[in-house]
């Protein structure tokens, strides 16, 4: 393997990865906020305004994690400096 | 092992675990979000519209971090940058 | 091995994993859904046809993530790009 | 070992793990429907028949993940292309 | 290790472990089932007929997953396509 | 190692590990299904004749998998159709 | 290491590990049932010698998935027909 | 590989296992404190500014925690001192 | 290493492991079976007699556990008959 | 490898694998004192200032866990007398 | 490395192992028992000299276990048996 | 590598791992005990001064678990002995 | 590594290791009948010494399991046998 | 490597591993230990000296075990008996 295959190979693995295990835990946290969100809607739904807006802003703050990883597998794929480095 | 195959051996490894991994915690997310828009429901009959459209709202949340691993997959092997590279 | 061994070879283990891992949490996410779907039909009877409609709906989503690694398995083994290659 | 071996063993191998781990969940998920089930005909026996046709069609969408896993691994058994292949 | 043992050993192997780890979770989801059927037979005794016949149904599909795994490893030991290829 | 051995080696270990790990959960849910038996009996001690039956028969449903484990031990040790073949 | 040695070494560490992983769930389960029992005699001290045997049938049924296992490690040192073959 | 690339898999693997696993509990942690937010504002409707209030300050500070990790893998991309060093 | 060495570390590495797992679950179980023998004296203390009595005959089960996994031990230690074979 | 590259190596590594290990139970732990403090705020509102005050006095103890880890990295990736030793 | 000093490295490890792993649950468990004991003490104060008899005793079972893994280590440091043949 | 080298790698990885899973607990523990005291604060506002200075004796306690892995680290990279050794 | 080097070293990491896992658990057995004791003596202050002097021989039974580990430690540290045999 | 260096760098890892793993289960004990204190003393604030000198005394024997880690790690690094050996 020449150095320029060692770096692809190293970027496609990582990538996928990251972003494997970076949507594992976002998605369960928020699984349970919308379940506890349905369940207090049921509860009291007078409410239900303010907890979708709660949600929706909790929801965003999870996912932003999530993000994190898909960016760093993106920037891996797409924009990765130590590729350039080696192409150029 | 070549170069081209090396590659092509990283991607579908890659691919295949990242949908594999990344699609375990969001099923297991929207199963108890579901559960719980049933189980609210049955306790509040009258709540289901405002309950079904929160948990469409919330499933496509989660649903969207098992999409990130599935379009992953479908760059690395059907777009991958690396091997586009390599075969040219 | 020469290089489509190795193609195939990965081709086929990836597959196998991809489906068997990937079709865990989705099993398990489903059966919390239609358990919970028993409860509340049980609790609440005349709730059946909003209960039954959401189920199908929700297990509809969570079988998505499933059948994702379904397809892939079935591309990595019946459509796949990089064994095309070698074999052309 | 030759070429064709490796086809051979690589098949075989995951053929086995793909079945094996891919029928824990579903098995799990459906002693948990079935229990909930057994509950809720208990709680709520006028509600049998919605319950009892509601539990199957849970089980046929459950059981399909197990399926999906037998299915991949007779594919890979008995209509191998890889296989084919390299016996062609 | 001349290729039909290699076969050979790999059929030896992934058959016990695929027997071994397939009835892993069948036999925990059907002790839940099992366990709660008593519980529901003890506290609504009269619908012991109707929670009996769908425990056996259910019992059926569970064991079913278990059975996937035996039957797939008594192919991989006396019906195995890949050891008949190599012994012809 | 002569190819002998190898079969040898690998039908003794498999035999262990598979009878080993697949009667770990067996006893686990014969253990939980036990269990809520003598719960139920002491809430409803008249209901004891049906809640025994049913227990029997659903401790010899989850029995059988661990007895698919060591019927597959025994095979690989006293009746090993590839050991034969190599004895042959 | 020649053939004799191999398979000595392959019979002691499977059936030690036979036995000890396949007395761990065993325990486990028959603590979960012993427990119940207790806990149902002290609810209801006129069950106690229906619940005492239906204890100890289930305890032998536990039992016997660890004795299973014994039974192999028991067999593989003492009455082992690979040993035999390779001494003879 | 040369001393360069070296550095540069190194950097590429560590950022990626680095924002992976550094968003998976602050996700599950953030889930768990909205879901709680939710069912507090269910409970006591009046509270909802200081809920809501002290919700963000607290997400601010799990949120934290998975920002070092992306500043860190940031860091070893875009500002990675020993890649630096190397390459001056 | 020469046989009769291979054969030694083999078995007290088997001796040590076999006796270090096989007697955690036991512990536990013990535990769990003695903590409800406690909770169900202090419930009901008329019934201690019949409580003491079934929580030994139940601990003599689940010790015995643990004692086949120490008598397997002490045979490779003590009366190992591979060990027996080489020295003779 | 020569030594100076060893070293960085070791320390790219060292440092994302302890931010991201370290990172990980403080968010829980913060989550789950986060969630509490909703909980308790809706339960006693007019506590809300002590809670709250009392609440920022922990979450300080908790994120400096975090703080450890991530201060390690910084000196292992800008401050490392050990990089320093092998550069002068 | 000869074959004395491989014994004694392997009597070392295992002895330190088996007390390490064996000594886990034991501990466990007797917190547990320990724990319900003092919560029947202050349920049932009149019954705490039967409560504290049975404890001791159960307390001596739980133990013996852990003491079955010292006793082994005991006897592969001092007087092991395999160390002695090689020695002599 | 020479000796100076590896000193410095074991040094470096072992206060990375050191401080990074030394903080994993500690933080769940405060968590917890943070959380609970906000619980109590909330159920009985009288007691909040005792409160709160248990809670800090108790996270000072803690915390101490996670300075001693801390303070351990600090020595390995500032003054560690055996590199003072092989430098001098 | 010449024997007495191999002898050290295992005697170095078997030390470590088994006092470190060998105080997990005690220390987290101890943690549930500190927190139990506690609890019971809030419940029933009138009971505390009986529970204070149950508790502390339980701690003291607790504590031996992590003893013997700390024990077997120094042993190999400062009281080898086979240290002293290759010393001597 | 020559055998200096080998003891020095094992004494460093397992100084590390030891500290590290020994203080987690330590921490979380504790932990618990306090929330269950806080609770207690809520719950029965008359009763606070006596809990709170009963807690103190658990912490300390919980602290006892970490402290057996953090002292042998110390033994390890500044009075390791064969790093004195081979030093002299």
């Amino acid at each position: 393997m020449d150095n320029v295959t060692i770096i692809a190979v190293a970027s496609i693995i990582t990538a996928g990865i990251t972003t494997g295990i970076g949507s594992m835990m976002p998605a369960l946290g928020e699984g349970r906020a919308v379940a506890k969100a349905l369940e207090s809607i049921a509860q009291q739904p007078d409410a239900a305004p303010t907890i979708t807006r709660t949600l929706f802003v909790g929801l965003a703050m999870i996912e932003s994690t999530a993000i994190y990883c898909f960016v760093l597998s993106m920037i891996l794929i797409f924009a990765n400096p130590f590729w350039n480095h080696f192409i150029a």
